[in-house]
């Protein structure tokens, strides 16, 4: 079943035009920090202030109230004392503005008092046929708009991944880490109390959208138990999605509920909600981004046989033992490969799987030959590497060398460099996913390549491995469906 | 038990004069990058190269045969290639030097023919009373002496967590990784086929080494159980002991016995051992690395009533739910309390505990005040704290600002400086555990000081809950012991 196109969250996501009713030029509001970051996100069309006294606002022209507006806009986000809520609500819906993000808190979370309040925005809202998110909520993002209403600057590409949070938190203080780790997104909304769109409409929205790829979801309880299943169900027959839920514990329910007024549920019940729905179960909102990233970026295996490709033995066995824990395997390569690999490899190396080429650097065999072989062998389903850097490395050996050989730091990393390509190719052209781990970060310059490639390269080969576990439950739920 | 004084492994941990045999002055070949290392990390003793052919070597004099040394090294460092090993033990064996690390591989690892040469080297070594790391291995480091065998440089502060590990790579690859989330190390060995020294060994050095104040083993298999568990209840008794053990799977057993000759066993009997032992069993390799800095930086909790404090209501429910999941409890607040809490913040805020202040940055309160509270309640054996942060959120704000309004990041971040030294002290004062988290990294003032201070400050709020747990657990070990 779609969901009815008039009630489409489109204009929420992608509005030509957005307002901020509480911004003003005082740079300590909240509201003056979300228009800002709409500016200076890049996004196209006019970002217009609300204002009561100030008649321009961030170098804007500003109106007094909503109902001044020439026209209306596509999207007003409403960040004013909680007192004033419901009337600059009327005032949209007078002006014929149909879609809100009312980021003000003091609703359904603070106590009876709230709940009333919240009651009454209710019913406006659903008198008038406004869909808004919120209230108590951070706001929108739509990276590949250069729409962002939060009050933190997304500053990384834009990507396949999106999310839906009933915490801001995740969808703003997390950015920089994010980026930090090479993980970019497409859309993110923080639905706050959920007082009409829910994760259930995004769910629904990120179904059709096709800028997104898979779903990350952060549940701290659900309402409507058969809504949300209906749209994840519709949702996971085209695109992963991974959900991480904090309520089924004493101390989870409690927090969640003086977080969002959440009515949380049992673990278990949670549990069985997401495997009827087809959705993956995160442990913690870590491995949400980073399941979530693989699933945006990677094909999903045929089956659980890996090869482990390394030229660093703790690394292997690290990853070797956690293919087995996370339900994957590991079987040994057929002979004829091992003695094809073993007539490139040093003889302190193994052929095996985990194939280790122990202390060799030769770019070429470990980015391109090796991984070529062993995509291309049929009971193999899916690759995991460890150990690609670049810059980094040699970066700390030309400081270790420095007055005593000359390293020429800059060519070897355009020599490095040109084995990413190929690796970036067949990973398309096989369609059997490739997953990565090193310690170095996005400033070594092949782990840069490599995550702007699209291949997930993570700081722990235990990490790797658990992304590819998710890529190939992602896949058996989806057969299952299918 | 003691360990035998005359067998002490003080030499290699703390030598007064290293040889490097194999060091040359082609900075493409590891003895060169190993002996750089050392000279290059500071150490101050005579660091002295052993090459057949070059007068000079790094712009040391070099001698020809370890026989040749005027006087006897404390420590002389195999990178030799594997035929010769034998004979090079031989002129240390003449030369009077009784403590070596043997880099070189192709020994129990490769095969029947290695297993031989490694025999004939064993027999020889105890002949002659010799005491050695390896071979198959990486070096060792003493970060409090600027010994640094290894091949790469480790350029964070001196720490307390020693590591012994049976891959190099843990204690080489991983050490700007490390540096990046702000943990430090003692000492670290890599023991690769462990011929001689081994993990017990290295477990009886570190239970009497005043600077190590934790221990993290890398285990890939145990041939002597008993020993090993000898001197892992000696070291326990002393100091926290986390071990990762990877030979527990049939990929895991297969790995580590191609890397080290390992040879592993059932993960449970593995279980049976550490629990005996006292030892901490570590699921991954982060999670070694991570609860290692907080077992060798915070005083165990007595109990398992932690406080939450944020300003955050995602990471507070997060961490709430953590909290259950890994064994600890988050009580309610005494009334009196959460009264005294509740007129401090927000409206829109809790006092329930989690404490969530809400959008609030006051950071004395968040910072001194409220931690202050939470830690001098007799219910409450520990405290997490997630959301402090400095000059990375006023940076990006002040980007975002720029040309709008004037913000001096360097002024805000002097003044939320100036909330560290309270919490550091109380902290010690209190004697009760702190464990933190936060989305920036080290580039944030706050962030750096904290860690600096010896606070473990992680970037996921349930990886901090998941080291308060490993802190708990530690303290339940020592009582069971005491």
């Amino acid at each position: 079943m779609s969901p009815d196109p008039a009630r489409s969250l489109a204009p929420i996501f992608q509005p030509r035009s957005v307002a901020f009713v509480g911004a003003s030029n005082n740079f300590t509001t909240m509201g003056t920090v979300q228009m800002v970051n709409t500016l200076r996100g890049g996004f196209q069309g006019p970002v217009i202030p609300v204002h009561p006294s100030e008649p321009v606002v961030l170098g804007q022209k500003a109106y007094k109230r909503l109902t001044d507006l020439p026209e209306p806009v596509d999207l007003a986000v409403l960040i004013v004392p909680t007192a004033v809520v419901l009337d600059v609500v009327r005032d949209a819906i007078q002006r014929g503005i149909r879609h809100l993000v009312i980021t003000t808190a003091g609703f359904r979370e603070v106590g009876p008092e709230g709940a009333a309040r919240e009651a009454e925005l209710r019913e406006l809202a659903a008198g008038a046929g406004l869909r808004f998110v919120g209230p108590n909520c951070i706001g929108v993002m739509n990276t590949h708009l250069g729409l962002n209403t939060t009050f933190f600057p997304y500053r990384h590409a834009p990507g396949g991944l999106s999310l839906a949070s009933q915490s801001g938190t995740y969808i703003t203080q997390t950015l920089e880490l994010l980026a930090r780790w090479g993980i970019s997104l497409a859309k993110a909304a923080s639905v706050g109390n959920a007082v009409d769109i829910d994760l259930a409409d995004c769910l629904d929205y990120f179904a059709d959208d096709p800028d997104t790829r898979a779903v990350g979801l952060y549940v701290e309880g659900i309402r409507d138990g058969r809504r949300f299943l209906a749209a994840a169900r519709r949702c996971t027959a085209r695109k992963p999605v991974v959900a991480v839920y904090v309520g089924g514990s004493e101390g989870g329910a409690r927090s969640g509920h003086s977080h969002t007024g959440a009515l949380a549920g049992p673990d278990a019940l949670y549990d069985g909600v997401f495997r009827q729905a087809g959705i993956l179960r995160a442990p913690d909102m870590a491995s949400l981004y980073q399941w979530g990233w693989a699933l945006a970026s990677q094909p999903l295996p045929r089956g659980p046989r890996v090869a482990v490709l390394t030229h660093s033995g703790g690394p292997a066995t690290s990853m070797a033992d956690a293919v087995y824990r996370w339900g994957l395997e590991l079987p040994l390569l057929p002979e004829a490969l091992q003695a094809d690999i073993k007539k490139r490899i040093p003889s302190t190396g193994s052929a095996l799987n985990p194939v280790d080429l122990t202390f060799s650097m030769n770019p070429k065999l470990l980015g391109v030959k090796l991984p070529h072989m062993l995509l291309s062998e049929p009971g193999i389903d899916g690759l995991l590497i460890h150990g690609i850097q670049g810059s980094s490395f040699f970066g700390a050996m030309a400081e270790m060398a420095r007055g005593l050989v000359n390293i020429e730091v800059e060519q070897l990393a355009e020599f490095t460099e040109a084995f990413v390509p190929p690796l970036v190719e067949m990973n398309r052209e096989l369609g059997k996913p490739i997953v990565m781990s090193g310690f170095f970060g996005r400033d070594d310059n092949m782990v840069k390549r490599l995550q702007d490639g699209g291949i997930p390269y993570y700081d722990s080969p235990e990490r790797a491995v658990s992304a590819m576990a998710a890529l190939y439950r992602a896949g058996r739920l989806q057969a299952r469906r299918g």
